[in-house]
């Protein structure tokens, strides 16, 4: 089994092209997509391709990093809206034609470091 | 260059165990951390080794997953601090010697979805 850089980087030049046979083809039939942070899941390639191509917006997105092994794989991506950016951290299994069959996403937000730990850092 | 899964499974059984030495052990000399959306960082293993010997609370730690290449990897944690749990997503990077020469971390958190996007998805 190859590992899964090249089919996730073809997913998200796909997804940046709007070319949805592209990024279906990088798709098992049987793909499930879950946010576990927001409980939204989606089943199956049509309704996840559906879900990506009709995604509210003119979001752009980049890849910062892949890091893979055979069958598994996770990206950092950089998407943009408008001004608005926000980092996408997705985990992606493949089935044993090397097609993705999970997605698990994940959007972490800016925050406030708790200042009881102020004096352990440096700010940058 | 072996993959970085053993060390990562390392350094959180160590740090679970509070085995501040074999917590050392995965770490080169010069490791850096840094969480992008809290814009910390710390510098030197030293001053890294305190700063999650010193973390605040009876926190525990246990690996989701841990996806590895050769000089990379990226793991899954749930932490837990009394009632409340999070989701930890570290990238790593080592240097030629295999051990840990750079952390980033992200903590994403629960959001609600955003309605224009709710005909597309189920909830769980």
């Amino acid at each position: 089994m190859t590992d899964l850089r090249k089919t996730v980087e073809e997913y998200w030049a796909a997804a940046e092209a709007r070319d949805w046979e592209a990024f279906a083809g990088t798709l098992a039939a049987g793909v499930t997509y879950e946010a576990p942070l927001s409980r939204e899941r989606v089943r199956g390639r049509e309704a996840y391709v559906r879900f990506n191509r009709e995604f509210p917006g003119d979001w752009h997105v980049t890849v910062e990093q892949v890091v893979a092994e055979p069958g598994r794989a996770v990206s950092r991506t950089r998407f943009t809206l408008g001004e608005e950016v926000n980092i996408g951290i997705s985990f992606f299994t493949a089935d044993d034609e090397g097609r993705i069959s999970a997605v698990t996403d994940f959007w972490p937000e800016p925050y406030e470091p708790p200042a009881n730990r102020a004096h352990l850092t440096e700010r940058f």
